[in-house]
């Protein structure tokens, strides 16, 4: 997806409105550290397959980690830290890209770098999906500027859509900013962003584990040899499919199981009001407190299935016991039945009778339940991996949000089930695959411009 | 495991401290519509093979259901009504058998028929395991009246126990009853009751389907070809077991999600107090006010991929949704902007995002996470099954407990997942495998008393 060697810059310049830090820093691990695989190659015939692909020129791509985000907050969106520089992207871009999804709508545009930096660099947004109107109020900035910076001689700004949303508010969009929205299926949205992010963004792909957090798996050979895969993509709900080849890809199964599973659950049963507020209460948790370990049904390992005692048997297996038990309780008052009771658990060294009121903490329940929707996840994936003869895993999706202890029960489930055959794999940008695929997809709505991307063949 | 031909009526009589209805009903099926297999032969081969095995004499056996059922209510047990007659086995059984689990304790114990009807039944009890002091105390007075009855000649009741609560619970009951207590393996036990309710029990296996709720099952051939299978257990957790053969089993997987996980998040989310109201609440529930339906995303099915419009995307994927929405309208009083944003809902003719308050209802979240728990544990039992090669899954545990939904929706799941290549099947004994497969698994304590059972080699 790099230019042809032909390519040079183009005067046109995308809008800005939001003010982003322009002081920005090379990610800590070095860029050039990591081998850039010649793209000139592949990429032309990518380019005669599908002629609609726009030409983002990705030479000397890096990730972008603000030091001192100036970016003013917004209750409207969150704008990703994790901008990518194109330094050698120079042309013009006449499109947007935004993957509305069940809970989240993803907004990705390309902005030119002010001053003296050359290029320019992609952006990332999320909005609430059930806010969609500060989305498109965001889009009608966008094509404002880009009126405003371009001239109506280049037409207007287009938007590529993909997810649900896409359908869902197809209509409101198009009549409210005025411009052609173009539909791309999801699906092959998030497979064409994914290819992206493994093929042309260095320090992007990362494994994790307790030991080594965030380590970064070099660029596949050339020619690349990433097939076939597994992608689970994690959303509001989650969807799990086979790649086996460049835009050859087969929804092979899901769960209703997601991401807003969590977040409806734990928003019915905690006091937390934000997404971030949950996991910053799954951090201080412990779900022993919630949770039915093997210890806890056995006194002990069940050695003969090899399940450890701490091995979790039941999610919230504790809580309708302790409540029931706290109910007998609150019967029976002080009775000498009850006392009789307290010294027979005391004699047994029981922990999950407690003869306090049943309430549980937040922060129990928090972790409690991001380790058994992660731990779910992280299953079935295996086992559809395993039907499928898929080695590797590519966790998406905002459900993830880079938070290390969903990473580290999905990495450990794809560990233990699998014995260690199969390995899972994350991305510092996977809540947006889905909208930099539709980014990616084609050529800005008015096919004769799009020579003016490649630079000197027309300005139209 | 029908008694040789030789045998006769011994004289003894096990206690029989509850009263039961003594007025019976044979199931609605008739026994003679159900063709009996030949025992004798496989029966003797089992017993060479299997020498501890208690020979209960099975021989035109039959599910009983109470028409008055007359057992006096305890607020210490369960009696389920579904007792099963051997109106052909006569002798002294001198063992009881306890499956205690994270959750229940499930009893089984033989007892004599009084008046001039032959033979016995086995009754079925459940405990919470929270209070196995008293299913300890239960156990003390059948050890009373089996001494009673038999006097000290023929020894003491003793306990076959499997469940982790055999290990933990060991001690106690021990010291309590003063008697032997024999500690089975928790699989073997479940595979052992299962393999017996599939061969020896008419009218116990049925398939589910919304048109036929209850289908039996016919006996397998002569000799029986029941394997392989795959035996999925669901209590507190859920255990998944391939059966090879008799006795000839392995753990192939689990969830943590299982019953556990939807008592206590129903016992935190309702006002229920018991699994039975919640079940009632689920009846009367409307899940897609708190699920995300495909339809809620798109606008419209996902006809690309074959997801319909009322498919569940996310369970309690609107949960938070509309507690955000909520939060935004409580902060905006009646301003503007709300209705602003009612006026663009209607027209969008979203549902998603009612006005009121967002408070959501008992019976909708009970429906919701019922759905969710039993696709879950039926997606992964297919999964399981389906690398295994096993198109047979057998559903067990006290998780169903004879609730149309849940079996439904299992039904469902397999049926979904296999392409209809695969079956579920159901017990009308669920939640007794395991206590059954204790019963049946050997000899009591006093080997030598064995013969008694038999009949005329001694009676001790």
């Amino acid at each position: 997806m790099s230019p042809p060697a032909d390519a040079h810059p183009a005067t046109g310049e995308t809008g800005h409105k939001t003010s982003r830090a322009q002081t920005t820093s090379v990610s800590s691990i070095p860029d050039t550290a990591r081998p850039r695989r010649p793209t000139v190659l592949s990429d032309i015939q990518d380019t005669i397959s599908h002629p609609g692909n726009v030409r983002i020129n990705v030479q000397g791509a890096f990730i972008v980690d603000e030091e001192q985000p100036s970016t003013p907050k917004s209750e409207d969106y969150e704008h990703d830290p994790k901008d990518i520089r194109l330094p050698n992207h120079t042309a013009v871009v006449s499109h947007v890209a935004v993957d509305i999804g069940g809970s989240l709508a993803k907004l990705v545009y390309f902005s030119r770098e002010h001053g003296d930096d050359s290029g320019g660099r992609l952006n990332f947004l999320k909005f609430e999906t059930d806010r969609i109107d500060t989305c498109i109020e965001f889009m009608r900035k966008l094509k404002d500027d880009h009126k405003q910076n371009n001239g109506s001689a280049r037409g207007e700004l287009c938007v590529m859509a993909t997810g649900g949303g896409a359908f869902k508010y197809y209509d409101r969009i198009t009549e409210a900013l005025g411009v052609e929205v173009t539909r791309e299926d999801e699906m092959e949205c998030l497979i064409i962003g994914l290819d992206f992010f493994i093929n042309e963004i260095p320090t992007e792909v990362f494994t994790y584990s307790e030991d080594i957090p965030m380590s970064f798996v070099p660029f596949p050979p050339d020619p690349p040899n990433i097939y076939p895969y597994l992608l689970v993509n994690i959303g509001s709900g989650v969807s799990m499919i086979k790649v086996s080849g460049p835009r050859q890809y087969e929804r092979i199964g899901g769960t209703s199981l997601g991401g807003g599973t969590l977040w409806g659950l734990l928003s019915m049963l905690t006091g937390a009001r934000t997404f971030d507020d949950m996991l910053r209460l799954a951090e201080k948790g412990d779900n022993s407190t919630v949770d039915l370990l093997v210890g806890d049904i056995y006194g002990q390992a069940y050695n003969k299935i090899g399940l450890k005692s701490t091995h979790i048997a039941s999610s919230f297996g504790k809580v309708y016991k302790m409540k029931r038990a706290a109910e007998r309780d609150a019967e029976d008052g002080c009775s000498g039945d009850m006392k009789n009771r307290e010294e027979a658990e005391h004699v047994e060294g029981s922990s999950e009778l407690p003869h306090e009121p049943a309430t549980f903490r937040p922060e129990d329940i928090s972790r409690s339940l991001l380790y058994a929707v992660s731990n779910n996840i992280g299953q079935i994936a295996y086992l559809h991996a395993e039907k499928h003869g898929l080695e590797r895993i590519y966790f998406g999706g905002s459900f993830i949000g880079g938070h290390s202890q969903t990473m580290n029960t999905l990495s450990y489930a794809i560990r233990f089930w699998s014995k260690g055959t199969k390995q899972a794999y994350f991305l510092r940008h996977e809540g947006y695959l889905g909208s930099v695929g539709a980014f990616l997809k084609r050529q800005p709505r008015n096919w004769g411009r799009r020579a003016s991307l490649d630079g000197p063949r027309g300005a139209a």
